[in-house]
């Protein structure tokens, strides 16, 4: 009987061995796939200092904030809180070691974050982040947005998904159309409406321009920007159309038709689409900008976004440090992959073989074998358990893809029955 | 001009990319190894309810602990704070989870801890353990304790140091002396001049034992037991040679017996030697204690240490779940391999192969090359920036081992040239 609550706290993903397993499998796989690209791995604390971690943020992010209590040894510390993204911590580390940094510095953190939102469904107020970014010192090429782009669709591949779409713009054409129509003074309420248009219906979206009182040639140029969507091949003459002269814009147009055409060399096999209705928010982003669907399960929304920031670290130097970046979700994007039945638990099998030796005389030939297969590059579990034969398959069952019993005519023969714990069937094999 | 403080906070460890990189390569091979020897990882929230945490510590602990503040947002909940090991998220996942998991319940954590301790050099507030558990319910036997030295074992040959040698005990032993010689009610003092032994010079141990009036005969047997140390063909016969009939005695020299007898079979390369003189502490053993020691570095003290325990939930439930688990310090073990020039950031480079592609027109031809590389487990950065191809292999000096100029004749004859940025060799490849 339980004496205790043992719950794990709301809000945090707390997975059984088989799913935990494959959670790392995927955490594991996009590491690798953001190191083979040339990104540098950096880990920095989870606790900050609260003034850093608030030098920008303010509103919702404070109210989220998991401040941390000074312990009577830390008395004279600065206050302290959980970080809630890895953007604070990359800002603060990269002017910390500006002078010790290669830049173009290519940047990968994977690792948790915090935020005490309300506890819902498919909501963690711990939730691991995969990003990557590239910050430049002064000034960064346009092409490493598409080489961030890139490295996130190998990474996606990864992910049992069927299939996503890559959705890409660039904040200048928007900016630049404003500036353009004279709408500037209205740039935020604009942002906000395109940014929720695909959730409403066109008519409301319509309507809503309407209200801001903008005049009705100016509402049909907004919404036929804002529903541009397609190939380059289809979006950028339609962009040349509009006869803007506005210099942002052009620079927009430029720069996705740059982004564009260098995805279809750093990642030719991935569908990818320019989209006016990509906006990413107001305060952050002023570039490029994309986010992922899965058009299967277009609910889900974006499973990987980012884009192009003017200035990582304005609030700790007064060094210009251009960057762009994206992330992964993946706590998030886990928990939706297992309730559509995407990634299945039943199925999976942490340890690829449990050999059981039928006594303590056979652990040394048993524990040879483990060895040479533990070589081999599979997981194998020495079951040393003194129960009944029976009871030791139906614990393999459990944990191991194949099982195999090693007594002393195994020993003698040199050969051993590997038995696969799914179908049943048997296979011979030597020592 | 920095405008802000961006040092990480105190007792943190925060390295550059090229320490990360060697960090995360121990790290990711510390849990491979233990994944190939059949433990399942598994990863609990960083935060806990305070009253889990605190259910057994206090004292120092309590002290110690990094509580959470709640926010607006978490009103409701109960007191939380930061996790400072692994055991207690692993009693209350057990706990948890117990019909779920299949017994013996082979574990492994490996993730950050915190402790809010006085800052000194080389102590961390925020490190990683390195932890393998085997928890039985009901029982488990003691072959499971040669597994989990033998599984650490492997894991230490991944270090870079030179030699290590695994001393073991078995707290029966003492405890069963103690017994015999009808000395249980000081059996707490006399533990703790054991365990300081080895720091003290022999006549002060030798005075400390006669100072607790335990008569002449009863320190010579003491400090005789204490100073058996050697394989187990030396300890075992001394051992028996006490002639001591208690059973808890007898039960600690068959114990000690089998774990390195298995250990011959289990972990055949390695240097173990029983060692009296390794007690682990006061209250948490029961069985079974390790310490490992680096002869070269004697003052390192130990760098990998566990042991068996009588029953690892009892705070939670009324289930009796015997374990037996170690640790390795990773963050500490990691800043001494610094210290002692082990580990060599100048001889590191975390990237493969810089490819620098001469113009755009290029990209294409470096971005295949790029693929091809990296489907053969090379990490390639592929090199966009508009500078001066001086300055762009200096940036790969910098990050990378080899670094290769993709231009036009490249492309056209289908071959590069591969230059090794360490000695300067060169050598053609084709793409």
């Amino acid at each position: 009987m339980k004496k205790f609550n043992t719950a794990p706290i709301s809000g945090a993903q707390e997975l059984l061995p088989a799913l935990q397993a494959e959670f790392d499998r995927l955490k594991d796989g996009i590491a690798e796939v953001y190191a083979r690209h040339g990104f540098l791995s950096i880990e920095t604390p989870l606790i900050e200092r609260t003034e850093v971690l608030l030098a920008k943020a303010g509103g919702d992010t404070e109210k989220q904030i998991y401040k941390v209590v000074k312990t009577a040894e830390l008395a004279d510390d600065a206050d302290q809180a959980l970080r809630f993204d890895h953007t604070v911590p990359l800002a603060r580390y990269t002017v910390e070691h500006l002078n010790d940094l290669a830049f173009p510095f290519k940047a990968t953190q994977i690792n948790r974050n915090y935020r005490g939102e309300r506890a819902q469904k498919g909501r963690f107020r711990e939730f691991y982040q995969c990003d990557v970014d590239v910050i430049g010192w002064n000034n960064l090429p346009v092409a490493y947005d598409a080489e961030v782009i890139a490295t996130l669709c190998e990474a996606m591949k990864l992910l049992p998904l069927p299939g996503f779409v890559v959705r890409v713009s660039n904040r200048k054409l928007l900016s630049g159309l404003l500036a353009e129509l004279n709408l500037d003074h209205q740039a935020s309420e604009i942002f906000d409406i395109i940014d929720h248009a695909e959730k409403m219906p066109a008519e409301k979206t319509t309507a809503a321009l309407g209200d801001l009182g903008i005049g009705s040639e100016n509402v049909v140029k907004i919404t036929t920007f804002m529903n541009l969507q397609g190939s380059s091949e289809q979006v950028l003459p339609e962009l040349r159309g509009f006869g803007f002269q506005n210099p942002v814009f052009q620079e927009g147009i430029e720069e996705l038709e740059t982004v564009l055409s260098l995805l279809k060399d750093l990642a030719p096999e991935v569908e990818v689409v320019a989209d006016m209705l990509i906006v990413r928010g107001l305060d952050y982003y002023t570039g490029t900008v994309f986010e992922t669907i899965v058009p299967d399960y277009r609910a889900i929304g974006s499973i990987c976004s980012g884009g192009r920031y003017e200035n990582l670290a304005s609030n700790y130097t007064d060094q210009v440090l251009p960057g762009v970046g994206g992330s992964i979700g993946l706590t998030r994007l886990f928990w939706i992959l297992h309730e559509y039945g995407l990634v299945k638990p039943e199925e999976l099998k942490p340890v690829d073989i449990c050999l059981i030796p039928m006594s303590l005389h056979e652990v040394p030939a048993a524990a040879r074998l483990a060895e040479n297969l533990r070589r081999q590059g599979r997981s194998v579990d020495l079951v040393l358990t003194e129960k009944k034969i029976g009871d030791k398959l139906k614990y393999a069952a459990k944990v191991a893809k194949y099982a195999s019993a090693i007594g002393s005519s195994e020993v003698e023969s040199g050969s051993y029955q590997l038995k696969d714990l799914e179908s049943g069937t048997i296979e011979t094999c030597k020592f």
